[in-house]
């Protein structure tokens, strides 16, 4: 089943708002075996609106999604270059109308005349009703190309496709043919050749793809023979990229570092410099967190290292802030105050100044003290500020997750 | 001057990456007076790319700019469906295959066979250089659109545009007639209230938009009439939306108030429950940031806001950790244990778990104290555990300025 898409705005256009509805639409549709073949983007604009959904229309896609222009300041656009375009007619919905003055008066505000124009509705369309906002959505058939119409908002578009598109109008099991390995600590190349064997062996039925990121690199599997079993497969390149595959899909290190300290009934805090609160930032990302995450210390200046964290004033003057000394002391510091399980630190430069000679802008120490282990390790992640913070913040809490499955 | 955007891969239409491509290219070129009117995106299939490279160039638009599909792995399909399209030729540059090798030479890689297809130009092409990649850029003119094919990795294509089209091709002084007006701690009604005056006053020669986020909202002025001066109206809208108004364009709270801490002198210091770190690492996103920011304390249990923070254990007992008197002894115990000179802390109930009748989801306490003041303010952001976080960021953020703008 081939599907376009079609999304209004100038907003879009301009670059103000980046269009993620076309990419959620992709990956969403995927498992019910509808690929978009084809992704626009037009402004708020009567006649380029026509011309581009009849382009659409004559070639005959099986489904064709539109997002924006149903609000209640665009004077409604999207609706009235379909009526032109389908010949239809626009019809006021009494019924609704009454709904949207009740929505106003709960909340003491008067309905804006504006949104008067939200209760008119294609006469041919079927309504999709929406959970979130006030514009409602619209199912029409032309020749064989259903038209889904929805409003631009994330929220209110993606709630409407799962609850009313995807049940009533496409009406399949959905089957998942891609799954996404997640792994951490190792590079793309040295991940290829853990697998290369499995990878020829399954080249037949089975796409590959390694995708790398700065958080770690994914390895896509995409099943073409749908006699196959997707998730034995899963299982084999799991296995193979133990101990760096840590989950599938979404997963993330903080979940699942989190479910480990859990398991293990772990506590755990952090002392920062470098990543500046942020390995605390994901840590309490997670509903919950709360079980295992005490707390966490950034101690950006060196009095802040002594003073809450007990590293003594010589190894500072000794070895310096940034150094496996000060990363190991800062960790077992923040353990002893905490009395947590387990305690992280991260001490680097992230640049853009503060480099030298022997100690570049990039280079970190990343310390991790469990009950049983202790160790300090060494990077080096030039890439510009931002990105070195996110970097040392996922190899630390990938190392703790690592230190837990060794203890 | 009308521009189209297409942007060429299967990985855009899945959904797996999301075009960032296309909306920086809008807000790019739109001071240079180039405005685009359509943006399309099709997978990685020649006919596809052929057939709607041709409807954009029938329709005549002065600039069509293409992304993606150049890298080694793709087969140049870009570079072939232009070939085909405009009946060019293909030719090998056997100068930039030597720089190629050398490339490779110098990271002591062996070049891969498949490089060489990156050394195939189109005939009718200049080149565009590539200072961060290995796929070149190329531009052509057919009949009036100028044609540009650039790499779809984002530092390389905007490297390309910044470096070579807009100096070159475009030759043009930009005229910015697009300013926007940061906002935070205020809702867009009561910002509307502020200016309603000078809206109508400035409504022939301008058009005005209010653009809510969570982080608060922004004002974008427009100049309609190229004899008005833009700065002069921005800074009259500035005037009446302070004192919440706090910057322009790109500019960020943690910015800002970095910079009004360097002008005073002064140094800060957080303590943090809900928002985890977040704060911090706001602070700390800004190079530099060390000139002013000492530390923070995450204190995610009572125990540590009174080990680590002083928090007398009898206010917590009294009235909860979540509650005015806990966040001002967080400020300042914070405050105190670093000797900053200014503290700021929050405690509250991010969500989804946590909540009671008296102290619901969302209820948060943000604590600011200076050497010459001391305050809490009390929110209720009930919009999700993440968006209460970045919020009640925000907003200590926010308190944190105008603090010391009272100072």
């Amino acid at each position: 089943m081939n599907a376009a898409v079609l999304t209004i705005g100038d907003e879009l256009l301009q670059g103000f708002t980046i269009d993620t509805n076309s990419s959620w639409l992709g990956t969403t549709l995927l498992p019910y075996n509808i690929r978009i073949r084809k992704k626009l983007t037009v402004g708020d604009n009567l006649n380029d609106i026509i011309s581009e959904a009849q382009n659409i229309l004559d070639d005959k896609y099986d489904y064709l999604f539109v997002t924006g222009g149903l609000g209640p300041t665009h004077d409604d656009i999207t609706k009235e270059a379909f009526r032109q375009l389908l010949n239809d007619e626009l019809i006021f919905d009494e019924n609704y109308y009454n709904q949207l003055i009740h929505h106003f008066e709960k909340r003491a505000i008067k309905i804006p005349n504006s949104n008067r124009s939200q209760a008119m509705l294609l006469k041919t369309a079927d309504v999709l009703p929406n959970k979130n906002g006030t514009a409602l959505g619209m199912h029409l058939l032309f020749k064989d190309t259903h038209i889904f119409i929805m409003p631009g908002v994330p929220g209110e578009m993606r709630e409407m496709v799962k609850n009313h598109i995807l049940p009533n109008y496409i009406n399949k099991t959905p089957t998942e043919n891609i799954i996404t390995i997640r792994t951490a600590g190792i590079m793309e190349s040295h991940l290829a050749e853990k697998v290369t064997v499995l990878m020829e062996k399954y080249s037949k039925s089975f796409r590959f793809a390694f995708l790398p990121h700065f958080s770690g690199v994914s390895f896509r599997i995409n099943r073409v023979d749908k006699n196959e079993n997707l998730l034995k497969i899963k299982d084999e390149f799991f296995q193979a990229m133990k101990p760096y595959a840590y989950g599938i899909n979404n997963d993330t290190l903080e979940e699942v570092l989190g479910l480990k300290l859990i398991n293990n009934n772990f506590t755990i805090a952090t002392a920062e410099s470098c990543t500046g609160g942020l390995i605390g930032k994901r840590l309490t990302d997670i509903a919950g967190s709360s079980e295992y995450f005490l707390g966490s210390v950034t101690a950006y200046s060196n009095q802040l290292k002594t003073s809450l964290l007990d590293v003594p004033n010589d190894i500072i003057n000794t070895h310096g802030a940034v150094s496996e000394e000060t990363a190991m002391e800062m960790a077992k510091g923040v353990r002893d105050k905490t009395r947590a399980d387990i305690g992280i630190s991260t001490t680097g430069i992230s640049g853009p100044g503060g480099g030298t000679k022997t100690k570049p802008v990039g280079l970190v120490y990343i310390g991790v003290v469990t009950p049983e282990n202790s160790m300090v390790k060494k990077y080096n992640f030039s890439y510009g500020r931002n990105i070195h913070r996110e970097m040392t913040t996922t190899a630390a809490l990938n190392i703790a997750r690592l230190a837990i499955e060794q203890n």
